[in-house]
């Protein structure tokens, strides 16, 4: 929507049951329904042969469609109607090949850049950790390197597993390297749990990362953690990737390298909508496992930390336009 | 489609992964992506407020339709490809008010028309088996009174629960009182299970019906039982509507009402492939609550179910275009 | 139990395993086991044809009792014996036409009127929110307008769905409009997630609902959140309102509308002890739907949570009778 | 029921329904709400420290009557009402110590006896196999030694496990030993699967027992295996045990020791019906862990099966009346 | 084991507990505890980056032996003892590389080759289908073409999935391409469900496959399908290799590709043992994915059908050496 | 290891995926293949016979084995390698006669002892909560009576149930009587829910217990506390016993007498880090029940539980030789 005509917005709840019709994320439109072109783009990677333990984030993105429709149009801790700020679509899958890892990455690449080449922002649903390296790629040709906040009870920069380099374990490790990050703003946020050495803490510091551990959310709070996050980015152009094992498992059980110890839903939430004012230009929400997940917890928590994102990008354009 | 073009068939699982894209069923196009016609409309009435024990069919078409990714366009089983023979298109969902049951009696019966006045045949996806109802209405005021084929755990020929006329247990009384099915040609298939009284089974058969029960599948083998079927049905426009239920439980755990000693979902397919040759003009598969099913075991036969009734029909719209 | 007698208590865990015998709340006596009078009912209203997405509430209430099998009479929290301190007995269910919801409604009106007319107070167990309503009614005419603390992930002031005034989501809308409530001592805990329009807001503030989010408890604490509602009651009479999704997904999966981001169940538990003072009169604990939960984690939560409203109860009635 | 009263039947599910009240089996009356005495008495024994593998089966009376809230009142594959026929009541559970197997043995011996002394027939619902040795010792007590239909994956003839000689793996071998079987009438239907040795199926013929495997089932058909069964028991007072695990898992998921290639729900309902005729004196329905069981489709089974048993019963009462 | 000495068996159950102690295959010696030669080694394959549907059966090895705990050491269903007959030993896990699936190819065909090479026969646990390539190269290599029986709901005879080669649909093809197949002797069984078209069919047979549907079976009866697969394959060796998803949901509800209206366990077990005096050279079991099983209901009738194929060939290995 | 030997480690997880081979505790050597000495021994004691209400803990260690192959070897949030530091193994189970509580308890004890005679620390893996005092006993057999901090929703300081003196609700009653435990630090953390009667309570203090509640844990913090039990500790030799049921039923789901309101799992692990530098001399982990687990993520939270405990230990015995 580059007109001044206005977003095109879910179906009305009040008239068929959100238990009816397709499952596109919010109950949005599809994108080809508002003319191929949309402020935001929530768009699915249903890939997932870059996982390590548990595979099964390539039905991520569907169940999270399928959570979101008790989504409802106005968000009332941002006090947005993110839909009738912007316009939101549904852009469906790309089609990543599942027995290439190369490829995929490669299609990943390509199909994001298009979006993005629309002028859309890009709401992501994975689909494992890999996919947030071409999403990257995609998005600083466009931006220049972005800061990154980066949401995860893991590192994920570390270097190759099984000699293979694009894993969901190495993404950031590789867009360090390609110089596709902004290494003064990059963070860390709900890390926890065992690493394989003290190297691999050595070796984040390095590429320019800060960490916020899970048990530093506990002890300082929601608001003096988005405080901080806030100041490291400043007015930088922001990717937020947003492992969903940053909840604790008893709130994701649906994903594929639990680690114990972590963020509560409400904490996540709470932080994200402290990053009001950042300028987001793109974000992903990967490993949601739904074979892992049981009554939606995970895929209902994932689809209300992709409302915040998406209110968060919503603002943002509201306040270019205005 | 009623021009010699080619149907337009389901996407290409080569190119795009099966797990990937919006779940229509069998990957087939939506109605509007064929024009808005199509020889065969497969609809979802998300409805469960007829059930008398547990609900959650409301969530039940989405849920084979789910399951539906794993079709293939080629039937061996009954040597034909369904989706080449005919036009089968996914037609979404019909709104039903859940809080009325009247006004959503109503509603499917005018859309059901509707789509009916197309031209195409229903392959309905439930919803609770209330919805039989309205569908034989719109069916009956297209094709006059129509033999049925009802498989099912239960008669549903009670006469009201709680007062109710309309509910899941009374749609077929309910359609002999009115008239719109053909009494020569009635019968359960599949039926079992404990009855409130004898006098269940004598109502019941003073409305026409005849009883394959499940133990009699057992004992006399699918063929013998489809061959009587067959007979029974001659010409007449026919119609089935299948109960998920009409499965064991260990075959379909996800419904509302399950009987032990119930089919295999192997019989209930064979029955089905038997039918060949009949004039089935409508179908309906209802019952299907996936709160209590287990790795789609009811949706996957629920939707291979769906297959065999869709290319039933396929092969009859082709041999009368011949 | 009106008498000087010692109220009859649960059935003794020593002698019969918690696993064996029929489940009543906590093992307590049936109603009629104790001459049909009691200080406080726990009744059940299988219910839940005014839900708008999951049902299966209907279930709700025989799980919380299933579950309360694990409950022992001293509450050390409240340091209180509430078994001890009042008669509490098992009334069993209200039956409720599950297809008729005007007619659900005044079934449950008159069966808590009767109930309350012996000088019980309600433990209620649903069923979905719509029974609050009748609740309430039956509450007010013996006791006028009360005070009411709504804890909930949801407003429920919403007006009507597809034309039904009675549902999951309008009850408390219903019950200003008739003038049952006390206007100046209303108070939602626990909302959060998104709304239809800030419009909700407004309506629900207009009715005179304050709101202690979610959010604001994790960051006020529950001490600070129970003083403040207490000030808020002060003496009147009042009605607690819980539906379990209050909790976050990850405490009560088995609910119908879930929303992530909710209270522990620690906060809640604790929130309720801090009311200790306030004149109880009735509540109900709603929402339960068993076919989503998991390991009982939801009804476990549940029938603590009842069981704290109990003794709230309880310790009010030994109090009034010192 | 002793006199010629009608027996007190089900609560009427139509005007209280199914998911409503106390779940007693089949929704049958108390013991205590028909005097205290009754025709054929339902008892739960929760009882399951004998059990080799999974444990569970504690919870398995319960779990039983829940899912029987589904069971209505006329039998039609055995033309018969059976709670008109003779009076059925639930008799509760009988409470065994968990931490003495012993204790407990003599515990279920003396409860059952009491029961039978009332000149009751007894459906036990368990609790592991364990608890078959005291039922049948109470019952040969009043009957002498009885005829016995073992349906079972085992044999459940080993001698001493851990040197315990009461455990779920050896009733029937101490029965034997202890005079309380007519050896001349004993039968194994069912089983299957892997055995310590050899000698199992030597020690088990010794003791009298004839063997009809599940393939068995599966080549000669449930009619020849039911007469043959009924060949060989003759007018004898008989027994029925029933391990739900002679089913497969698919049917019975829920149990501690499955076992693949079992039984279908429709074979075993068929086989008992094919027992009509025989002088059933009391049977029981063990093993049914519902921690393993999914959406009740064990509990769903059992219920079924426990059905056709008391159905059995009921037409012998009432034929020995006539 | 090729010296005269008594095989190794499992540990005894009557002094540990079956679930105590860790999960080799039916609690056997593992191949180091056997001087690192055995008869029969079993072997886990976790591996299922060649999956097209839903991943997993990278925990499928290992869930089997979880299940295996319940297996003993004399199969009556062929009188005999597999595990005295011969040296049976759990040779644990091949490491392969789940992100190159050329690179983890070559790895399982060189550590199975390694194993043959040291006499044993291989019973392997997948993982997915793509396994059975490279295990077959190694067989091939040993014993030149073998015979094939294809226990599958699907051909696997496809050419490539997104341009792979090396898919779990693709293996046959692949194999018959190599020259590593008797073409004279290849079946698949229990095939059903939709292909992608005709031609699926006409390929099938050109590379020599016959097939016996799962209908087959059911009409045919067990005895006569094993008969006439026993003399399809004569004499020659013969390699099994069997899908679990041959097995109908309901049996196997834990596995990536599921179809409906497949074999019983019964059935799979009965037609196995009927294939009795095959020189059974080496087998696999594949696709066993524990995500969404329950209750262990896939594994354990996994682990029964590797007890029957490790069953054949101990006979085998015994009477060569008699 | 006494020796000066690098301690072996885990598995390379970069060689060999963390899904393959068999499932030691955090992938360690098994106690045989380190010489049968070690520093630090993971025992399991698969028994659960000693429950009062749901059974399956027998299961729990293998359940939290297999959980433990995402333990990595550095745990950063204690800046230590625990298994650099000192020989971890796996010393397997401990076998317990399930039908027998008195003789399991002595074969806990024996098998202990001779564990703890190897100058081995023991980190035990239950199993119910009956084997703390038969851990406690040999403990203190070789260190004298030790401080106890014991982390649990209950008190577990209870007489007797059903006359039984060893059951998982009576250890620390027994151990106290027994004069194992030095009476003057004694700690309960995280106890909640209702007792018997407040006399638990007094007769608990009388024993020289203090208590933390769960709620207290989140009024004072982690830090707060840690440094509470650290100074009642002080140099004395420790024991830590944790029953998984301290953690909320949202996080521990999978346990036998679940309490609303408990810890998080980030609270537990932040305690027990805030504990280096007390002198940890052995630890269990019991009554995990994985049958009632989902997604694994109780057991993921006890194996991080267990490895914080082991890397307390690890870090002793550093500082002890250094």
């Amino acid at each position: 929507m580059t007109t001044d005509q206005q977003p095109r917005g879910p179906v009305d709840s009040s008239r068929v049951p959100r238990f009816a019709g397709p499952a596109t994320f919010a109950r949005l439109p599809r994108l080809d329904e508002v003319g191929g072109r949309t402020d935001i783009a929530v768009v699915g990677v249903p890939f997932d042969s870059g996982v390590s333990y548990r595979p099964g984030a390539r039905f991520g993105g569907n169940a999270v469609r399928e959570a979101s429709r008790l989504l409802r149009p106005y968000n009332p801790a941002q006090d947005a109607s993110p839909f009738a700020l912007a316009q939101v679509a549904d852009a469906g899958d790309i089609a990543a090949n599942p027995f290439d890892i190369h490829e995929a990455v490669e299609a990943v690449e390509a199909a994001a850049g298009d979006l993005l080449d629309t002028g859309a922002r890009l709401m992501t649903l994975g689909g494992d950790h890999t996919i947030a390296l071409p999403l990257l790629r995609a998005v600083a040709r466009r931006h220049g390197p972005v800061a990154l906040l980066h949401f995860d009870a893991h590192l994920d920069t570390w270097d190759t597993y099984f000699g293979a380099e694009y894993t969901h374990g190495t993404p950031f490790r590789r867009a360090v390297e390609e110089g596709i990050l902004d290494t003064e703003a990059l963070c860390h946020v709900g890390t926890r749990g065992p690493l394989y050495g003290k190297q691999d803490l050595t070796d984040d510091a390095k590429m320019g990362f800060g960490i916020v551990t899970s048990a530093d959310v506990m002890r300082r709070g929601v608001d003096e953690v988005a405080d901080q996050l806030r100041q490291r980015i400043g007015g930088r152009p922001l990717y937020v990737s947003i492992d969903i094992d940053v909840l604790d498992p008893a709130h994701a059980p649906g994903t594929g390298t639990p680690e114990a110890g972590g963020l509560t839903s409400r904490e996540l939430l709470e932080i994200l909508r402290g990053l009001a004012g950042c300028n987001l230009v793109s974000a992903d929400l990967v490993e949601v496992a739904p074979a892992y997940d049981h009554a939606e917890i995970t895929s209902v928590a994932a689809s209300h930390t992709a409302y915040e994102l998406t209110t968060l990008m919503a603002r943002r354009i509201a306040e270019e336009r205005a």
